[in-house]
């Protein structure tokens, strides 16, 4: 180690950005990691960990540049060797870039279709924002080598299995299911895409998908605006719309709509085709606001709710080949998972859903939560989006040449938590070790075999290694670690062969309350013989639990 | 993504000494990381996680140099921001310096002592070789603010319960404990120790703890060597000694030795003192070569083995403060684990063990597996070190000043899984999962709904995603998965409501055997009725277990 003598200190500080986790949020992660890694090994996936660290040619998002390829990750220039200037290496900023370069590279040993999860941090060169970190934890699972859509429903009943795994209680989640490819029907129909000149009008159709993901955020009038003329937001700023006319709008608005036009009469937004006057029903729609709230029970929508949108969506495809096949695929969809017990209160047709990657090229699925919380202001507002993914069939290409289907799931881990913790399924505290007080520094060794004793019986347990001399210190250190018991055992006790054992959590709820009645028959403190001191500490840790 | 049109392709490879880990490599290690942080819960740490980044600076290793300051260490500058150059960050090295940094940082919001632990991965920029990564994973755990000795006995009692959690057995590994004090107090009393004139032999004194730390390599006699004129390798290289005089070697080894000595009478290196005569007790312990076996046990060696070494250290430092306050320590962390059940059959007192890291301070300790394995040669060699650490007190100073007391174990993760592979107690391979085979792919629904079933019941289980015409290669399919278990039904299936069941483990087996003696009344294929799937692929999963 370099000596600091001359230099000043250095700076005790994460770097900007960057986070570290205690206890329970470490615990808490590894255990839903652990609940998601069962699910997916039960589903046939297996296990993969690759590096943290990729060659920035392999990560591929980013093309090397002569100074500084590092937009948006994080990447470093290896020594030169020989004359040879050294590789760019990079972190990797998510899982599904290294599992493309893993299956190129390993494809020979690896079984087709390959099935396979990943778990761990990666990392982005962003700038961070309040809860948004440089390194996160991503949760994933990929089915890379079968172009059926058996492989994304699959997928779709696996995440709301891990859901529920995690506690996600039924009813509490809806998993949405959309394909890309009947947008493009829906598209090509409203006269926005000509497959025979795949780049006319791509300007209007950017604008369109740019629109329709942010349907959460401008709302139906929002999208409106941004497929017509344009949208000047809050602030003044004006975004350039797509300019389409008034049925194309309304195609796409029915599009968008299917799902809660099957779901809610109120809506109203009429069935699949563009026979009424669009005008009377843009009028109609406005500040209209879409919204999932997971009640998609076939009983009360009436007879199927998946076989009503997809018949909407049959009529907004019509005349379009890959409209009429991105409906077949999720009707195809839709009755793998009915035949494995999985409906519309769990999986939904969706045509809301759009996810933002450009690299979608068939289903997209997103996992909400349903249930409402409250935001910071106490104000209620639904939970959002856990999980997402779709089918992408060209990242293996980039190695190989070769086009390879994929289609794959992340699930939102931090958010998951999140979620858990707002639903009181998780306490943000862990439970905190019995703490054997020192009274007397010469009898350490008693001391020692008391906590010996507890965790031979499964009890977490500690001595007091502080400085013993203040008693006052080392309860203290046992309330800030959330202790539930401190043991406590000085001259007079060993004296008599007996311990003094102190419920620590009822001592704070009596602190926290004058009235007591609760508790008054229950003492806080019992003298009782060194023998029975494993029974005594595990009777109050079952009182407590 | 940047239109890969003229650029050549990537390469598809893993980072030079980075390397990928598949199924059981993945689920194995995090088995036995979630064993090992069990126990450290049960005594009472805490879970961190740092970031995998730090900056440089707190690092602490590596003063940044002008240009690039990543001797070891993978590091890169942050973009400037505002005139100010960026931070040089860095990936973690071990988790030992980011403990010191987190320590300092929150020091006011943690509890003193601080125990914590922390598991991940680490990264190096070193030269890889043969079983050498740049990324590997690490174990840690570390009490903080503890100036106690009770602290590192606690250490060396949790790290023999993780060895035995994770399946290692008693008697198949030794906990060796050391003090740096009582190594300084010898070589006070040898002379090449000045406590008035610390600086004074200090090149002496770094030959003679290369040479120690060598000693499982070289043996006695090249550490001999290397304590008198110097040492000649096999290559004919020299490497200078320390120039001793005959009583100071002799001091050294008998210190050395004082471990297989209480052990083991035919070693007899005689007791503490330097009564005899050194060259003639030279040549007698030429040739020998000290070892552990594991066979530690009380009754074998008479009396009490760690108090009979104890009582040699005491003989051997003798005038040293240091000395004496290091064997002090030594007594004391023996009669703590006493009173704990932790007997010389576990974790004894070996003044071999030096521990290679400079920061050390007080003292080391180090586990290691007593069986024997095969070397890549047949032949048989102790597998070795797998987990090590000691007490360093001046890690948090750097940032703060003030000097906290810390001592702290780290376990050799891949390692510890080599040595249970190598104990035939983890199999390379994981379970496959049951393959549903698809006959008839319009019964893709059918298929789905058996799978469901056999997740629901617990069981892993996938239909075959992969291309369906050729059959053969659905069944090269599960054979690469390992699948116990193939279902098989097509139409003539279907229309009788039964199902093929094929016991691929058996099918296996015969296939290995020529005789067939053990199976030929054991069918491999079984028709069943639809219904009867789950329990019929139990009875085959629980007959292969």
């Amino acid at each position: 180690m370099a000596k600091p003598k001359k230099t000043p200190r250095p700076k005790a500080e994460t770097p900007k950005g960057f986070r570290d986790y205690f206890g329970a949020e470490v615990t808490q992660r590894a255990e839903m990691l652990h609940k998601i890694a069962q699910v997916y090994h039960r589903y046939g996936f297996d296990a993969l960990e690759s590096s943290g660290v990729e060659t920035v040619q392999a990560l591929g998002k980013f093309l090397p540049d002569v100074d500084r390829p590092n937009e948006g990750v994080f990447a470093w220039q290896e020594d030169a060797e020989a004359d040879k200037p050294g590789d760019w290496l990079a972190l990797r900023y998510d899982l599904t870039a290294p599992l493309a370069r893993v299956y190129a590279q390993h494809r020979n040993d690896l079984p087709t279709p390959y099935r396979r999860y990943a778990m761990g941090p990666v990392w982005r060169n962003e700038k961070p924002g309040p809860g948004r970190f440089r390194q996160f934890y991503q949760c994933d699972a990929d089915t890379v080598g079968a172009p059926s859509v058996a492989a994304d429903a699959e997928i779709c009943a696996m995440l709301a299995d891990c859901l529920e795994e995690v506690g996600i209680d039924r009813g509490d989640y809806i998993v949405r299911v959309n394909n890309r490819k009947v947008l493009n029907g829906v598209m090509e129909v409203a006269g926005v895409l000509d497959p025979a000149n795949p780049d006319n009008f791509a300007h209007e159709r950017g604008i369109v998908l740019r629109a329709i993901d942010k349907l959460d955020r401008l709302g139906l009038d929002g999208v409106l605006d941004l497929l017509g003329k344009g949208r000047k937001d809050a602030s003044g700023d004006f975004t350039e719309g797509a300019n389409l006319s008034v049925s194309q709008r309304q195609r796409i608005l029915k599009f968008l709509s299917a799902g809660s036009d099957a779901h809610r009469d109120e809506f109203a937004f009429g069935s699949g085709g563009v026979d009424e006057d669009p005008e009377e029903f843009e009028n109609r729609v406005r500040g209209i606001h879409l919204f999932s709230d997971g009640n998609y029970d076939d009983a009360i929508s009436g007879g199927s709710y998946n076989e009503r949108v997809l018949a909407t969506l049959d009529a907004l495809t019509e005349g379009s080949k890959t409209g009429a096949e991105g409906v077949e695929e999720l009707r195809m969809i839709s009755s793998l998972l009915a035949a494995q017990g999985y409906n519309a209160d769990r999986i939904v047709i969706d045509p809301s859903v759009v996810r933002g990657l450009g690299y979608y090229t068939g289903p997209v699925f997103e996992a909400e939560l349903t249930f409402e919380i409250q935001d910071e202001k106490g104000r209620p507002r639904n939970f959002g989006s856990v999980a997402g993914g779709g089918r992408y069939d060209d990242l293996v290409k980039r190695f190989t040449g070769q086009e390879v289907p994929a289609t794959g799931v992340s699930i939102g881990v931090d958010r998951l938590l999140a979620a858990l913790q707002a639903k009181g399924r998780m306490s943000a505290q862990a439970e905190g070790p019995v703490v054997v007080t020192v009274m007397d520094k010469a009898r350490m060794s008693d001391y020692q075999a008391m906590v010996a004793e507890l965790r031979q019986a499964g009890i977490r347990a500690e001595v007091y290694l502080g400085n013993p001399k203040n008693f006052g210190n080392q309860l203290k250190y046992a309330d800030r670690r959330a202790s539930p018991v401190a043991v406590i055992a000085g001259g007079d006790e060993f004296d008599k062969g007996m311990i003094q054992i102190k419920d620590l959590i009822l001592g704070a709820k009596i602190a926290e309350s004058a009235t007591l009645e609760e508790w008054k028959d229950r003492p806080s403190q019992y003298e009782v013989a060194r023998g029975d001191l494993v029974s005594k500490v595990r009777e109050i840790l079952e009182l407590n639990r």
